[in-house]
């Protein structure tokens, strides 16, 4: 077996997100496993560094699958791409270590939230952005994002599915404005579901003021979700990277 | 009646160009006309600056349509966009004098043709970029562009659909290049039918070693569209701005 690493690119719009668990079709992992198979005629199993919910965008997914044939991987890519439609791209493709697990070997991910206050939603960047109704208070948002940072129980901000801990490292949640977008950036060594989106709609009620910098510790503390934010919608979020030790990092 | 000055940005993936003589539902203008008529009541007809070709975008495209009720504009705006679909959007509403005309009173042009030379179609400006496969000669192409500009007969670089003048002023071709994307702008007084498409098409040529540079020359005096290269194709195209004189500009 050959363990193949894909980094994927995609527009989440018309997707239920990169897995489902009861759907197989409408996914981006879906579309790929039916292009591998096609390629292949194996069973494949594409495993994902992280599962986007529906709706949520991509720019450097990575994601392993293992396959019983050896393929040049530059081959691999122009083939899988001609199978795929155009918005779900493999960017790259590198054979590594058969450990080599696209979740488990990640040590850091990075997630990015893209926010628009201009006048009229933007034409060309409708898809990725999710619109405010006034330029929210940066400053506070800033301030806020800071009592988050380290390693918390982010209970409060996440919808529970399985049990499993909810202790998860932040180290970075970066908060810029460029003209008339706002971009949060956070770094982590994972992220629970739906836990960008939750800290995002908290950080934006902060912003516009419906809730002071200084509340978010006691949600933090209270790891209780009902008191925090709205989740932000899905459209804003893309995925950037995942991090792995040098010899699989590509 | 008032006359005013709408500015429109569309994605023209889905749409039948600008304007269409022979059909009105799938058209830029038709579903902002339908918009206006809903609004107003009344049989409206809007006056484009340009008509973009099937599948071209623009950032900013003026119009100009005669109401006979005077609106307060940015409700006007607010208005329309909320029965617009969400790639057409009115960014800008101004009432200008009566005898202005998005058309004819238009002293000057931007377009923008976009190519994308690096692996892989890139996922969110897929509907934007024109993917060629490998890197041009971009000196070749600028030396060749220079060939064009001023006051020429471009009947060899358009489309003739009616009996005009093929004159035109071309004052800029800027070929510039960033990472992958190229970017060719054009500026001048008016451009014909595919114009600047058959212009790309042609300079892409000589970029690719298909032609000389120099062989532009050849081309335009010989006033025959069989000569030239390509219509490059509308995907890649973007209206950029109109020129007006200052009490209209904006």
């Amino acid at each position: 077996m050959v363990n193949y690493k894909l980094t994927i690119s995609y527009d989440g719009s018309r997707y239920l997100g990169f897995q489902n668990q009861t759907q197989f079709e409408n996914t981006i992992a879906g579309k790929i496993e039916e292009a591998l198979m096609k390629l292949s005629g194996e069973d494949v199993h594409l495993i994902g560094a992280g599962r986007t919910d529906a709706g949520v965008h991509a720019l450097a997914m990575p994601a392993n699958v293992y396959l019983k044939k050896h393929y040049d991987t530059n081959e691999l890519l122009i083939k899988l791409n001609e199978l795929l439609p155009e918005d779900i791209r493999i960017t790259n493709v590198l054979i590594v270590p058969k450990n080599f697990h696209a979740r488990y070997s990640a040590c850091g991910k990075t997630y990015r939230y893209t926010c628009y206050f201009g006048e009229e939603k933007p034409v060309f960047k409708r898809k990725y952005v999710h619109v405010l109704n006034k330029q929210p208070d940066i400053e506070a948002m800033k301030a806020a994002a800071a009592i988050l940072i380290g390693e918390h129980d982010f209970r409060s901000f996440c919808k529970i599915t399985e049990d499993i801990s909810t202790v998860r490292t932040v180290d970075k949640i970066d908060i810029c404005k460029e003209g008339d977008y706002l971009y949060l950036t956070y770094h982590g060594n994972g992220f629970l579901r739906y836990m960008v989106r939750i800290i995002t709609g908290t950080l934006l009620d902060v912003g516009m003021g419906k809730r002071s910098a200084s509340s978010v510790k006691g949600i933090l503390d209270a790891k209780d979700r009902t008191l925090a934010g709205p989740t932000a919608p899905a459209c804003g979020l893309m995925m950037i990277k995942s991090d792995y030790m040098p010899s699989t990092d590509s």
